[in-house]
């Protein structure tokens, strides 16, 4: 039972989609797992990915996208949409694997911009959590993700679904990966939300701290990087926080100037890996500006060099990215009622973006 | 004479590299556009461009991407420099153009990457203002920016050549682009640097207003999206400004939540071109969400759809770019002096930036 400060607010739905990813990542693994040799046979004739998307399913193609260049030795980089919408340019897609991600499958841009990389010579493959959406049908290939319906507008359990499919592209592609440890998600995503039903103690001090920011930086790096910037995102949607979402390796390139006693930045990384040493330095770099330093990750290095930490989960690097936003994601539903808002109607969205 | 409130401070570095672009830009298109040839040559067994680049030179890359998908009918997309330099994978270029940036061709972590892509196969080029640095010796040819020395931390001449350079690329790639359109543009930048040697009268109320407020989202899409970002940048360097520099697109997806009364959005758009409507559209939304919104071009139509407005340059969409950065340039500057910084020197910030 809840007795702190927000015991008299019903729980939000992204609080319960929260809980439902164990299984939504269970369902999802075990229906697309078995299917990884049908992409092998889509990308026979590919040399690389070219991956669709816009907001959390862009964040989740940084993922694949390191995933893929990182273990699979195949180029694979985010295209430019409105190149396709905007621009009608024809662009010579021969030897590409276009990735398209869209959770409802039926955002309009996104369906015409893999319509247009298949009219441009490329092998196509969707990912999406709308079972017979429109975008099922204009791909040679469709990754139906299994996280049923999501009610709260900023995507949580359609997110991790989508890390989840990618890995399984990444195996189909032939990465060095052990499809053993991808099963061994669910249980470590788990772990992560039961017993947190309530505020975690660990929750409830950084959500204090951020209701009184006025901005907030997320980085990470590599593969990692995409959970700082669906962090980011989160934050921006639900909490209105001027969140910026950033590799460490940008942020010394000029933004670090903005991080003071009055914007603290949260650092995100795996608890193995070979961003982990860029991370801690980081958070030693950022605590030393005299800004605050908060750890999502990143074993107990991470959290020794930050002034608060969140647990990451307990698994390989390659997979951590799919529970390094769980806290996060507790985070920014815990922050945005702390600030009075409804985390699941974020004001100015709607569940199906489409843009003109 | 400047009697404004700003009168009794020096003139920044950064003020006048500003209004030395013209020169800048015509040194750089007289020594790079006769070369164009060579690029044609080094790229003729490739199909795509990856541009490997940080900071103020990303955003120059994001240019070059546009320009190249738009107008040269091959895909351009942008590297993940961790890939080389953390990860260390080996990734198939053959076929791939890679294309380096740095302003001073020292920073190593772009010279590490520009090596990975020779031995994974690529053709390479790199653009630097830096002449004899180790980066020119990298590749297999360098095209040298005629910017001259920079002494202000904040880029901003040698960030207009290097779009400059992107331009020539691109003709060289096979672009349906006028070349003696490219010559024009020295002349367009120089009618927009001289008579703002003091602050001119439309900048002066914009500067008060953004002197008030805790952050910013800066705007624009497709070949203006690169503005929009290193204006972002500029802000965040040289005012510590939480500035969102974002594609209209992906600001419906979320961020949009952020603008309100407090967090005006500038919106930057060619004065002509397939992203203009869509730019009037986005202003509109914010000042109907009861924020502010600031135009940097766009003509009449993206001006009177704002509360205010700077004119950008009289230049067809595929340069406009060039121009368009130049406004928010003088706005950084102005806004840091009057935030009583020193634009020339930012916090936390070195000219030529390492990442561990």
């Amino acid at each position: 039972m809840n007795t702190g400060p927000d015991a008299v607010r019903p729980t939000s739905h992204m609080r319960m989609e929260i809980a439902e990813q164990p299984a939504a990542l269970r369902a999802t693994i075990d229906a697309l797992l078995p299917r990884a040799a049908e992409t092998a046979a889509l990308a026979r004739d590919t040399r690389q990915v070219l991956f669709i998307a816009r907001g959390t399913s862009d964040n989740a193609a940084v993922y694949g996208s390191y995933l893929i260049q990182a273990h699979a030795g195949r180029l694979a980089t985010l295209a430019s949409v409105s190149i396709a919408t905007t621009y009608r340019s024809r662009v010579d897609l021969s030897g590409v694997l276009a990735v398209a991600l869209s959770q409802s499958g039926q955002t309009e841009e996104i369906i015409e911009t893999i319509t247009w990389a298949r009219d441009c010579g490329a092998r196509t493959l969707v990912i999406t959590n709308g079972a017979g959406s429109p975008l099922t049908e204009a791909a040679d290939l469709a990754f139906v993700t299994q996280a049923g319906a999501e009610r709260a507008v900023p995507a949580t359990k359609t997110f991790t679904t989508q890390l989840a499919a990618l890995a399984v592209l990444a195996i189909g592609l032939g990465a060095d990966l052990d499809p053993g440890q991808l099963r061994e998600v669910p249980s470590a995503i788990e772990e992560m939300v039961v017993g947190t039903a309530a505020e975690p103690s660990d929750l409830d001090p950084i959500v204090t701290e951020l209701a009184g920011v006025q901005g907030v930086v997320v980085s990470g790096r590599g593969l990692a990087y995409s959970a700082a910037l669906e962090l980011a995102l989160k934050l921006k949607e639900a909490c209105y926080l001027h969140a910026m979402g950033i590799s460490y390796a940008d942020l010394l390139h000029g933004p670090i100037a903005v991080v003071d006693a009055q914007t603290p930045a949260i650092v995100v990384a795996a608890n193995s890996g070979p961003t982990l040493d860029g991370t801690v330095d980081l958070a030693r770099r950022v605590t030393g500006a005299g800004a605050r330093a908060y750890a999502i990750g990143g074993g107990s290095r991470l959290a020794s060099a930050s002034n608060r930490a969140l647990p990451g989960p307990e698994l390989p690097e390659w997979l951590a990215p799919i529970g390094l936003i769980v806290p996060g994601q507790l985070l920014t539903e815990a922050l945005s009622r702390r600030l009075g808002l409804d985390p699941d109607s974020p004001r100015g969205l709607s569940k199906v973006t489409q843009t003109a």
